[in-house]
């Protein structure tokens, strides 16, 4: 599979994070001469956050995840890709136990705070036991700032590895965001998905990193879609080693801390900067499409029609084919059952408006638009003309390729 | 573009419907060398009833059928391929009021007693001097049964013709049921989409007729999706003559007429067998794809997690890989947000169960359900083992030519 035309050129530089080492091997889960197994250790004291699929058919690592999010203490993290144990029963919670079992006793930790995400083909019965062969190789060679391996070994149909960093500081102490994510999309295929793993050496107590988590994804990898399919381990976690405290930064425990604003914002950058580069890496994408829709009734009626539009086979087999179809868009608009009105609605296509006020824009330049359409980003935006509502939604565009992983991928 | 391999062998044999009377002219729309007009004529009295998009942004001839329908009077019907008369503005409601004027003025009836339908690409300026140069031949031309004729003449990217008929008796009267379509999706692109005109020769009240469009499309046309993109522009008409009254059939004016569950059977086989033959022409299709969920918490719950099984591209893609992908059906029935429990679902493809109560099938046999997908039509059923509500729902597989066709379409 080659490269995304829309990755970036080159795998950020990241910091080591201060209480975080990192480990891969080649388990052999599924395909043979690639990594795919990671272990992250982190030190004594470490918060931990997640936000987890909302479908109801979840992984046992979501399953497992979610239950284990309570304690909020993390000592260890086991990343699989080549299998995705979803809807793989009793054996699959199995395996899930198992492989934290084994985890725990070769870190010297408490199963329960050993999280785990799995991904690739649902519906296969995951070996646990290959973990078993891997671990102790894992725990003796963990180092820092692995992460180009570490994004490497969690990838599936992913063309390119997925990394951000932030440095922020806390008061006077500087602290370090780090994360990395896979997925082909919000949702991806058998594939199951989207996984991402932040990692910060701020002192956050659990709450406080639960409410970075959450607002955070809002207008980042919530924002972003390829299909409009929601994965079955759709896992998000942020763990946080507290290893600035020793250089100064008092643990922050409420949400009215006065530095929190910026770790925010440093947290806010790192997923947002991961959630477009799963955009850009869309399976078959040849084009990037931010969607801006303004002058709804609210930003959540906003974010619907964004998503109408995103997720709209035929607005992105449109904008696959360089074709400023704004009709589609009109068609997307209308069909999200979101406050609209037809003789208000104007729609941009790069900049140049192509209709306006119901209408085709009365001096509609094909040759301009069509120039803007062969760009690798594209930038639609709708004005509906009713209220202040604005969002900003990421996806790409629908190519043949796609059809052509997607119908290709298991058999 | 060759003829879907999932469409019938041939056009039915359908018998006049007294009262009705059709013509079809070239008025060079938008291309040349078609016909691209359909004009009905009813004789006095007859009754309609429609079922319109509930699209926020509806064509301007969607417009002015919903608020001619208020009259319930019907004289004749226009319908125009090549151009849709959506997102045109003023210009675009000018162009269905000086159509309706031109054919009353022909026909001798009141503008209100006249429907528009139009298809075809949204945002170009409908000229309506168009219909001028053909009115007074089409009107000298109506004859009855020309069915193939109609239904050609509203095709935009359909592959083929779609009608459908039924005789019943009401009470001993025998009556007829004919019908059009046309759509290569419940949504189809700029082309906008589905449209369908029905025609009886039962005397039937407009309330009573509304009554039987609207739960007619309950598990027909609602029932159906290509790509999940509702148009501006999708109209199904119902045209009852009373002819038959003449032969002895009283008028239904209630819902309670004895009479009626007979129509409502000959209305709903003929809504049924049409909204069929979409799927079987959506765009792209090689694959007819009939999904049925039971045991679901009711049939409104079953009717969303069809949906979302349906609209799912990677659940289309893979049926158009012919693969068996089952992990995909749990990732779409997760993702619907209706009462769901992962360990109590069950999925067959073509009668093979292939997972059971959450897990793989244990004797699973590739080879076996192999063969089932290799067939052109692809029976789905998942049990939720929740509740007894049940529903149906038709869609085709996603291929490499949808994206072709509507990536290529309008450049």
């Amino acid at each position: 599979m080659p490269v995304s035309p829309l990755a970036p050129a080159q795998f950020p530089d990241m910091p080591p994070v201060e209480g975080v080492k990192l480990a891969t091997a080649a388990a052999g889960i599924r395909y043979p001469g690639r990594t795919d197994v990671l272990l992250a250790l982190f030190k004594p004291g470490t918060t931990v956050a997640g936000v987890l699929t909302r479908s109801k058919c979840p992984s046992a690592p979501v399953d497992w995840c979610r239950a284990h999010l309570k304690k909020g203490s993390a000592a260890a993290l086991v990343v699989n890709s080549g299998n995705a144990n979803a809807f793989t029963g009793k054996n699959g919670r199995e395996a899930s136990r198992i492989t934290a079992q084994l985890a725990a006793a070769a870190v010297g930790c408490r199963t329960s705070q050993v999280f785990l995400a799995s991904t690739g083909v649902i519906g296969e019965p995951l070996d646990a036991s290959k973990f078993g062969t891997v671990i102790n190789q894992l725990v003796a060679g963990t180092a820092p700032a692995q992460w180009r391996e570490a994004a490497t070994a969690i990838m599936t149909t992913d063309t390119f590895p997925k990394g951000a960093a932030a440095i922020v500081r806390l008061g006077s102490t500087p602290v370090t965001v780090c994360g990395i994510a896979k997925g082909a999309g919000m949702i991806a295929p058998d594939m199951a998905t989207m996984l991402s793993f932040v990692f910060t050496d701020a002192p956050v107590a659990n709450r406080v990193l639960q409410n970075l988590l959450k607002q955070g994804v809002t207008d980042t990898f919530n924002a972003v879609t390829v299909d409009g399919d929601t994965s079955t381990s759709d896992t998000l976690l942020a763990f946080a080693t507290g290893a600035a405290a020793a250089r100064g930064a008092a643990t922050i425990t409420k949400l009215s801390d006065p530095r929190l604003p910026a770790l925010r914002k440093a947290f806010e950058a790192v997923l947002g900067n991961l959630a477009e580069q799963v955009a850009r890496d869309g399976e078959g994408a040849r084009k990037l499409i931010e969607i801006i829709v303004e002058g709804a009734v609210s930003k959540s009626s906003a974010r619907k029609i964004a998503l109408s539009i995103a997720n709209s086979p035929l607005v992105k087999t449109a904008i696959a084919g360089e074709d400023a179809n704004w009709g589609r868009v009109v068609m997307a608009v209308g069909k999200a059952g979101e406050p609209a009105d037809r003789d208000r609605l104007s729609i941009w296509f790069g900049g140049i408006r192509v209709a306006h006020k119901g209408e085709r824009e009365p001096g509609y330049d094909e040759n301009a638009v069509s120039a803007v359409m062969k760009k690798p980003e594209i930038l639609l935006k709708v004005a509906l003309g009713l209220g202040r509502g604005r969002d900003r939604v990421l996806t790409c565009d629908l190519t043949k390729e796609y059809v052509a992983i997607n119908g290709d991928y298991r058999s």
